[in-house]
């Protein structure tokens, strides 16, 4: 696991190379479940080592890339290049090949918008942990739904999970979490990185969480003729490698989509509980990022708050001062405390120090100004879905319970 | 033109390839719709060429494979790879790019499941077609939903395309077509290369289609101890790069997944008309062998029947004989034409000949034996997706007259 403290510190240096042609699998290696149907590699072993295998003749040089770690292959005789790295991280990791020097997809891999693009991804099994899988359980639905935006002048597309007996029960009326990305994803990533639906179908099921609608945006907003956000389509990592303050530029007109448009929109469309009470609001890295510049800015909108590995405050070194800062909503702890049911903090124990001392940073000054914070470690775990997914089976359950 | 109409022929050798430097683009190319937000390449001009543009500086040899055809890419003095093809068929097409050998899906690109696995996909634009774009009209949506099944003895995603007014009408009730993809293809593909939800959207907002509920399923059903088909994993071109006749690889557990899971479970979930005269099924290639198979077997539960590209009956220069195929169905023609409402054969004329014979010669065998067919022709277009939109843009608005 070692390998894996390691690659924080030389995140600005553009990653690390890893030989790993002398690991040797425990010889009971499986496809991985993040393959296409019937795609024999990756593989991972009992022991979380992961197998590359991919056919390239007449390539003259060929690397996987997990994150930000690069593994050497090595060519056999028959083209094949193969390597297996040391034990993995468990979770959801985007991987890559390298051949030649241009960064691809594995074909063998189904696809995850992150990094700013379509890319591989590696589901690594974590034992006894099975809260995101497909169980014999009543199950709700993601729907994709198209809304026009006043604020924007366009059409956006937004994912919604209605909980298991929403259309059984058509009287019934649900509260509402808006759940976002973070940056180089987009409002899919929650389904298909995430599992948002299979975690609360379980969650559900098992009584932890109430049934609950969950909204989820893109993270990126332009007025008409404004140019795209930089952060849509640049090929950085999930939070930008950074956990910087919730600069103008990581919300923008997304303030005036949410309060303008789109709970208004959701509230007129789904049978909702269209109170603050009954609204949540969370994201991870960057959309927590998001979420703090939003929901402190309308706090008679939002009456539970998350951060996931992101969250509010210029903790790069800055200074808090909990009179000012976020328009003084922290300078009254206790009418705050009255206020928010839960303000959520979370993040890995094996995320990059500089992003664990920020949001540790952000969590000391708020309880030396006697705000009340739920925080949470995720142990093990990287910036990366899994400490996220865990955010997620933590966080929901402690949701409208007033 | 030219080049797509040689294609067919040479489709069993591999592909060709095509030395297209010396195109010169219009001067007017703007980035395809189907790139990643923001990126530039490829684009298309006024003429339909199209400019990939790819950085490798390392890289031996790239070149860039649309469906079938391959076009060499120069390499420029900063490493990027560059190359125009000639004019373009309208509409999506599966693409690629081939690094020193290895064929990956272009990071440029959005990706599609298709030949088995994601590849790239380029939109070439249609003139004075947009009935597959969003548009200011209401909006249905597409559910992602999870059933179990006892055929295969595993839960199943599938889609659902409900009607813009469907939870605005809580007493309505709606008729239900069955919509397949092809080979190589999944459940994802009429939704994200078909774009049926918006095609639907602008039907029924014009009025051209009545509002009713789409099932979009996999093509593959395995039943517990079963290998999983092969054709659920090859990189087979959709239809299987032929058009043989409906074998039982083809359908398999799948009659039994319709019939007694699919439909059972759509009409207790959904509010639909559960009836035969307000269910159809449909499909594409593969997905359109499938349809004849299930609804032939099954007259009393299907009043609608859609070929797109793809049909039933063994014409590879087989017989037909009225009197015994499909266990006899058309042996009474007027029987036949009074319980089938619509059966429909489609087919674009820039399709391989074989295909074309294939379907020309079951529409043939068809009308000799007395059965009414309704059958359409996609100009200019292959067998590719905007064939099979077309194909619904035409079908949708024949269904649930009565």
């Amino acid at each position: 696991m070692k390998i894996h403290h390691i690659i924080p510190l030389l995140l600005l240096a553009g990653g690390i190379i890893v030989n790993a042609q002398t690991n040797q699998t425990a010889g009971d290696s499986k496809p991985a479940s993040s393959n296409i149907s019937g795609q024999q590699y990756p593989q991972i072993d009992s022991e979380l080592r992961a197998t590359f295998h991919v056919r390239a003749p007449d390539a003259k040089n060929v690397r996987v890339r997990i994150a930000e770690t690069f593994y050497d292959m090595t060519k056999g005789e028959d083209g094949v290049w193969a390597v297996t790295t040391p034990p993995l991280v468990v979770g959801f990791h985007y991987y890559w090949l390298v051949i030649d020097g241009v960064t691809v997809t594995d074909p063998q891999s189904e696809t995850f918008f992150g990094y700013g693009k379509m890319s591989g991804g590696l589901e690594v099994p974590s034992k006894g942990e099975d809260f995101y899988d497909v169980k014999n359980v009543p199950h709700g639905e993601v729907r994709e739904h198209w809304y026009f935006s006043k604020t924007t002048g366009a059409w956006r597309r937004i994912f919604v999970y209605t909980p298991p007996d929403y259309d059984q029960n058509p009287k019934a009326r649900y509260p509402v979490l808006y759940l976002q990305h973070g940056s180089g994803e987009d409002e899919r990533s929650w389904v298909v990185q995430g599992r948002v639906n299979l975690i609360m179908d379980n969650l559900i099921a098992e009584k932890k969480a109430k049934p609950m609608i969950i909204v989820m945006e893109k993270g990126y907003a332009t007025r008409p003729g404004e140019p795209p956000p930089t952060s849509a389509v640049g090929q950085r990592p999930a939070g930008g490698g950074t956990n910087q303050p919730s600069r103008p530029n990581f919300v923008g007109a997304l303030d005036d989509v949410f309060i303008k448009d789109l709970i208004p929109m959701i509230d007129s469309t789904y049978r909702t509980k269209a109170d603050r009470e009954n609204r949540a609001m969370a994201g991870l890295s960057m959309g927590g990022m998001q979420t703090f510049a939003i929901t402190l800015n309308h706090l008679d909108e939002f009456a539970y708050i998350g951060g996931f590995s992101g969250a509010g405050g210029g903790f790069g070194g800055g200074t808090f001062d909990a009179k000012t800062v976020n328009h003084g909503v922290f300078a009254d702890a206790a009418a705050f405390n009255k206020k928010i049911q839960v303000l959520w903090l979370g993040i890995g124990t094996a995320e990059p120090k500089q992003m664990r001392d920020s949001v540790q940073n952000y969590h000391d000054a708020l309880e030396q100004a006697g705000i009340k914070v739920v925080f949470y470690e995720s142990p093990g775990t990287a910036h990366e879905w899994q400490t996220w997914r865990r955010d997620l089976r933590e966080f929901a359950p402690l949701l409208f319970k007033k």
